[in-house]
């Protein structure tokens, strides 16, 4: 089982791969999307499209798990975001992949057992769960694993 | 000159397309692209997509027409609304087909002259300059039209 966990973003596009074997998370590998400003909004949107799509060719997960709408944000932040999420789950619907959801709430308990965990304690437990050296950077690409690996711990329940 | 217009939405995505010869303004096509709630969300985004491509496939637009990011909304619409919106910038920049916004007081002032219009006063003045016979149906393709009216005045006035 291979888990592509994303953080949609304009300027930076998280993600993160996961592979669940026995009972054994492995990060299969991670990195960051990122786009500059000066690019248009519709080019930018096209490289965050196309990085998914090779990440999606190169991984072969057999899920996206991504953040569910959010609500505590403004209207022009979650716009902005909204758009980077719709390219990315287009790319998921022509990989065939299924999609998953998970709130922000669901993905600090799963990864650290505190709803109201911070950033600095997400990143801590992705480390130590997932064997890493160090600290994913930046914070978009350890969000991405933290979806990850929340979808891991909810299949392994199931 | 041929102009498409776009109302983006995740339900109904507005559409129309405008022929500008000499001084005159003729609408070309229109319609709206409505998917069902059953659908998946990304499903949904690839109808939308995939429907944008075909309509600039065969209107062949010079350039397309979108309203700006809007604030005046909850951050749960905007999420929404904006990831129908980036799979449509997404087809334009596939299509290298120029994007241009407008802000709906932007929109509203140069289709009625006044800022404040109801939609029934956007139908009219539309239905009026581009000789319809009666106000295009849904809303959502009255407004695509509004937008891609827009850009011509603004395209006549440069």
């Amino acid at each position: 089982m291979q888990i592509l966990g994303v953080d949609p973003g304009i300027g930076r596009t998280g993600w993160g791969s996961i592979k669940i074997q026995s009972s054994h998370f492995t990060s299969h590998n991670f990195g960051c999307i990122e786009t500059v400003k000066d690019l248009s909004i519709e080019v930018r949107l096209e490289r965050i499209y196309q990085g998914i799509l090779a990440i999606i060719n190169t991984e072969k997960p057999d899920v996206l798990a991504i953040e569910e709408l959010f609500f505590n944000t403004n209207a022009k932040t979650a716009m902005v975001v909204g758009q980077a999420r719709g390219v990315i789950l287009l790319a998921a619907a022509q990989k065939q992949l299924p999609v998953t959801v998970y709130t922000p709430l669901q993905v600090k308990i799963a990864v650290t057992g505190y709803g109201r965990a911070e950033k600095r304690q997400v990143g801590q437990m992705i480390k130590t769960i997932l064997h890493l050296e160090t600290i994913p950077k930046p914070d978009d690409t350890t969000d991405a694993l933290a979806i990850a690996v929340t979808h891991a711990f909810s299949y392994k329940m199931k």
